[in-house]
């Protein structure tokens, strides 16, 4: 713990609870993803539920229209109306969904669907006909019994195919998984394994599509721990990775990324001392911090969150052990260091929390401060369905 | 599980995910709270940090304009642009907020703010000084070592009291406590073994202070747990309970109501069948449920929420077991349950699915979608801060 109270700049003179994002950082992150995606031969398809931000989408995809991976219609939307064209909706579609995802192709938008159901996608052959617009649509593949989609040589995946390609208004596109059993991984090697199974998974479900005579055009795969330990990519043609550019408290336990990496903070106020149970209590709680506790059964168990100085320094003996609605509880590891934490930390004075998961941080809040190491830009965001 | 699909009455026809309000039960926790108060002779100040919604504390109010208790200073604006003039805010107050609470009471509102920290209740007598308002100043009392507050017979109790009094802008209003470890208690005998722990604390950090010759108009309590379970609140004034408007699981667990009082769902679409894993899969994950997973610990651990049929019958055997961001992963306690799981649920119908913690998963919302019986009405809420 530093011996003096943490700085205060003026331009961290907003209302707590805030969410900062480390500018100089989230270049840094998607510039680094940027690198492993050229080494590694794919195009990258960045999936932007996580920051859910135009002005940090725009960033990711160098001024460009797309394209994107998105989580919601509601995103989907949102990065239509400012201008992105090239869009993957990344989660079963329904057919009560149509409609709102055809109004997206309407006003000019490629939207790309996914399925991995037979009937479902002879549904949605017919949704499609009435709506009266075209969409490519991709087959999901299940490369760990992580969540969704066909193990790759699931005979459906070829029977899917026929009935896209047989139908008036959808076009078969090619496969794509998403491996977030990676996220359960422990150690580079079991990474890179994990990394390699979900390649080997799109790439073996593109393969049996070819030789059933499909052109099997986007072999799509997405997880940031995956990516980030991959040694080959070969047979893939585009990576949706999300979190990258923010990085999290898993992702550094992951070995992703360092501490140092994570470019969203949530600014808290302390708000009261009660030294008779050892805690510091903050303005930011289980909304401001989310109750995602990620990292509890990972190397390092932040609770729910690291306790940084206001220059983003992290207290490395801090972490919030609890949280209410709004009411966040610092505690130190070591229990002997109570006296220093109520010294470094006044009432009053303000701190940063990095979060165990950043996309679900992030949720609570319309509006990220944007701090270029001189002032703080507020960006908004898209929330909600 | 029963033996039909689920009914899909044209009322429930929104997008997916959305937050249901069961009207009839709403008005019923309300009523029943009500009573509960009336016996025990305690006013109510309904703790509106669960609905956030001015069409909810309306009816919890009876049409007035308070008494209120609020978690956020945007709450607190909120409330008092609908008209609300009562409001406590329940969370330590810091000097760098006293801006935002000034200029409520300009607008012609009394905000109670809440203090347990000698020099914190002096900076704030500057603040307000400097503001040129007044307000009333309760000071925090900690029954049961949860979060803040000062333990009864602190005799910091009676220096804070004596400096809001010296203080030209502040007026010492009494004592206020939240219990919060009622939600740790198991059984009725233990919860109302805390509900007189949280009185006693208050009454006798009540009666020091009128030892020392200070008046202690209000004597505030506030938990659903314990109020539902009390038995006594003799020299208790009032009472701020917020949960038990919509009730969740976690209150189920305790004790404090059943399932089926249970007002709050999230409505969710069924989008893919993983039979190889035993999973159905719904739109409604991490984000639209929250990962508050408060009943982990509890009787009955419902995972991340009990999945009824769209007419709000639960199945008694589902649980969403696994939440990603967009995705709930549903699953029977009974694995040999599996094959009438797929049968009960197709792809493409609606379920609801019955909350762990209802403030935690109303705040992911902008809008409530309450169903009178006949028709869903859109209320808004206010989130942020």
């Amino acid at each position: 713990m530093p011996a003096t109270a943490p700085l205060a700049p003026d331009r961290f003179d907003v209302d707590t609870p805030a969410l900062l994002v480390d500018l100089a950082r989230l270049d840094r992150n998607i510039a680094r993803m940027n690198t492993i995606a050229a080494r590694l031969g794919v195009d990258l398809r960045p999936h932007v539920k996580t920051a859910k931000c135009t002005q940090i989408a725009r960033r990711i995809v160098g001024g460009g229209t797309g394209p994107v991976t998105v989580s919601t219609l509601r995103e989907a939307e949102y990065f239509v109306a400012d201008g992105f064209r090239d869009l993957l909706y990344a989660v079963s579609i329904v057919p009560s969904k149509l409609a709102r995802a055809a109004a997206l192709v309407r006003a000019g938008a490629s939207v790309q669907l996914i399925v991995d159901d037979v009937a479902t996608a002879s549904d949605i052959a017919v949704a499609a006909q009435r709506e009266d617009v075209t969409f490519e649509v991709l087959i999901e593949i299940d490369a760990d019994g992580h969540r969704a989609g066909l193990r790759p040589m699931d005979p459906r995946i070829v029977e899917i195919a026929r009935g896209l390609e047989a139908a008036s208004h959808l076009r078969f596109g090619g496969v794509m998984t998403h491996a977030g059993a990676s996220y359960g991984c422990v150690g580079a090697e079991a990474l890179r394994r994990h990394a390699e199974l979900e390649r080997s998974a799109v790439v073996q479900a593109a393969a049996q599509l070819r030789t059933a005579g499909f052109d099997c055009a986007r072999v799509s795969v997405g997880s940031t721990p995956s990516m980030s330990f991959a040694e080959d990519l070969s047979g893939v043609t585009e990576a949706r990775v999300g979190v990258y550019v923010f990085n999290d408290l898993v992702q550094s336990n992951l070995g992703v990324c360092t501490v140092n990496d994570i470019a969203l903070s949530v600014l808290a106020t302390v708000i009261s001392h009660k030294r008779d149970t050892g805690r510091v209590i903050i303005d930011a709680g289980g909304l401001a911090l989310s109750k995602d506790h990620g990292t509890a059964g990972q190397a390092i168990d932040y609770g729910y969150g690291q306790v940084c100085a206001i220059d983003g320094q992290p207290l490395a003996d801090l972490r919030v052990v609890e949280v209410n609605q709004e009411h966040g509880l610092i505690a130190p590891r070591d229990a002997s260091a109570s006296a220093a934490m109520f010294a470094a930390l006044p009432i009053g004075c303000r701190v940063r929390v990095l979060p165990n998961h950043a996309c679900m941080t992030a949720a609570a809040y319309d509006t990220y401060q944007v701090d270029d190491g001189v002032a703080l830009q507020r960006w908004p965001r898209c929330n909600g369905w």
